[in-house]
């Protein structure tokens, strides 16, 4: 039969009649995908959304979206934009916004060349990038935990292992010792991983914990990779430090950034990855091609950002310290909590008298309310790769305005007071 | 020492002094870096930068980036929505778009709900995500050659192999045999692929070859993926027919679609995945949630574009058809060269009468020009996963403006009566 024939013989009611789907399989996925590492709240988002049908108020602390306007000056000169032919942009990003990014980073004395920066699709996709031009599958990232919870699911894309060193809340997080990062380190180790300030605990690293990472990884031979994203959100007067600026780190040193938590521009999907290594760009710059280029409104827009935006920053930084302290000083207020004075971005853990911090969520969206009003937090397990902890500690992110901030303190403060699962004895021996 | 000590020892100059660079390796990019597959023109871009340098006008039709305007009236709505906070868009994309997508499918009478819907950041990331979400490592994807060179670079990403199967440009390059198909599959194939209508070809496949690929895909249990971003370009009067369409695959058949090249908005970065299987969107749901949104200006702009586009599309439509008949009279007429009329889409490949296609390309750069000019072209090696296939191919993507591309067309056929390496023997045979 020629190829001719056979396909004139077929028409739409031939091939339905040959197929009798009661005796035919069907496609299944893959088994990879039945293990991509879920959010830590993804669960609980029904339940949020029943509340809501039931008529509560629910206070969002549970994810980083914040409710600080994005630069209206910046959306402004965006519109005006005589844009006609919307085409791709550079594979690593539009020069000019590469060019303005350099200008950005000099104002921390962070000397680069337009070739230092990739622009990327978000944070997320520079995290990605990262993992698949410098690890090869099976090899290892040192992350301090509890760490942002999607580094998982990228590492699982990469095929890559994600090996936990356990911060305490007692410390508010600061690094361990850098015995201990040296116990973790093995064969397969190719990178530190760090965010700083940290999604989720607020810690911000001070230079002498960075200037140990730095001699750790030079004498390792490794990379240290940064999550910087939180950059502009230091408290209390500190400076930032960039994995950027540690002596000689040249080429170790790859910085995650992006525009999302810096101008409340999460919706842009414009990231970076920076680095003064120039094997690691090119090897980004190579995965870069493939997906042609980032998004070309979400770059015009950012460059816009970058341009006057020293009121703005100031303005959104003093807005989430006075956030970051009504939450410290509530919770500190509360019986039993543990917490500390968090030193960046704009999250902190808190440490509940409670068995099980997801059944304290879940109870909070299906049962509690007050004056109308419920909270949604993000349980803390979910943060942590090594089993068993976090199980009594929730993240809290300060994205709303002091007034809903204060409302769902008020919430927090109330449940605590009356969740039938709290350790009364421990509540009542810690606030002593 | 404790760590309170060992952290406050250390200063800058401490660390600055402690590295000795000499006598350490630096870290090293992965393995899997270094083989992740190029575009087929990546090597001529900086050839054709330097004829700009030189004063040469250089046209462009090695790159699917069209010429044509993105939808005006869409753009000047986008200008005015007061947005404020460009805010994180659910993972699966803004519910009124995919809405507005199920009414732009049911122009095609392909009949959907939301959740058949999932928004990606353009159709590479459909394309990666469907890679992840079906195959595992190892697994095995069919798809017709030549094909787009970055379908390569995800496999590579998602570590699945890319099995070939070769069409031939004297049939236009329309599907083998499915007894040709069959002889391909292992127990390691999991889809068939295929690009329709085709970049690079410009096949646009039948459907008696459609109904012949859904009798093959059920017998054998496998995906039909079908990236369908040229839908609207068919010509001669075509009817396009999805894959959505074909019968018996609800839970077979998985599209790919963008924006990019129906409404010339390359860099809005906003695609789709569309598939019945709920295993399938489950599966992509969990990748998407990684990575948080798809760009949100694009989403914006795309669902203006999809309002009061019937005039707009059926005049791109009419442009394209009109430069597809310019090119292929323009390669008819040329001695040795063979060609096709091609169905679909802005592209078509041509054998030329010479040893080596990257040869004429580089050659066309480096020392060719005609009142001025001269044109880029795609090597067709670069789309043959078969080695030595294509070596005396080009890809020629028609989205220039009539004007420019005549000029262009004249460069090339100056070229090829110019050029040292052409085989006369064989032109003066074939042109007889």
């Amino acid at each position: 039969m020629t190829k001719a024939v056979y396909l004139c013989r077929l028409t739409k009611n031939v091939v339905e009649e040959k197929i009798d789907h009661r005796n035919l399989p069907m496609p299944t996925v893959s088994h990879r995908s039945h293990t991509v590492p879920l959010s830590p709240f993804r669960k609980l988002i029904p339940l949020a959304d029943a509340a809501k049908v039931r008529g509560r108020k629910v206070y969002h602390l549970n994810i980083g979206q914040p409710d600080i306007l994005t630069p209206p000056l910046a959306l402004k000169k965006f519109r005006e934009v005589p844009l006609e032919i919307l085409a791709y942009s550079p594979a690593e990003g539009n020069l000019s916004y590469r060019q303005a990014l350099v200008d950005y980073y000099l104002r921390y004395d962070i000397d680069l060349v337009t070739e230092n920066i990739i622009v990327t699709t978000g944070g997320s996709e520079a995290i990605l990038f990262f993992m698949l031009a410098c690890l090869d599958p099976g090899d290892e990232i040192i992350v301090p935990e509890p760490f942002y919870a999607n580094y998982n699911g990228f590492a699982h894309i990469a095929d890559i292992r994600v090996i936990p060193i356990t911060c305490e809340i007692e410390d508010g997080f600061s690094l361990p010792s850098m015995a201990a990062f040296a116990a973790k380190i093995t064969p397969r180790t190719k990178a530190i991983f760090i965010t700083n300030p940290n999604n989720p605990t607020g810690c911000s690293y001070s230079p002498a914990e960075l200037y140990a990472l730095t001699e750790l990884v030079v004498q390792h031979d490794l990379f240290l990779c940064a999550d910087e994203v939180y950059r502009e959100f230091c408290y209390d007067g500190n400076l930032f430090l960039s994995a950027l600026s540690l002596p000689g780190l040249a080429e170790h040193a790859v910085v995650i950034d992006s525009v999302s938590k810096r101008y409340s521009a999460c919706g842009a999907r414009v990231g970076a990855l920076v680095t003064r290594n120039t094997q690691v760009t090119d090897a980004i710059s190579r995965y870069a091609k493939l997906r042609l280029s980032p998004p070309g409104l979400g770059q015009i827009l950012s460059e816009f950002m970058l341009e006057e935006d020293t009121a703005y920053l100031s303005g959104v930084k003093d807005a989430y310290e006075k956030r970051r302290d009504l939450v410290y000083q509530r919770l500190q207020a509360m019986p039993g909590v543990t917490s500390y004075l968090p030193g960046g971005a704009f999250y902190c853990f808190a440490r509940f008298p409670i068995h099980s911090a997801e059944d304290f969520c879940r109870w909070l969206l299906e049962e509690f309310s007050y004056q109308g009003a419920t909270v949604m937090l993000s349980p803390g397990q979910g943060f942590y790769a090594t089993p068993g902890l976090g199980v009594d500690e929730v993240r809290i992110a300060y994205v709303l305005n002091e007034q809903d901030l204060g409302a769902a303190m008020d919430c927090l403060e109330v449940a605590l007071a009356t969740y039938p699962g709290v350790k009364r004895a421990a509540a009542e021996t810690v606030s002593r």
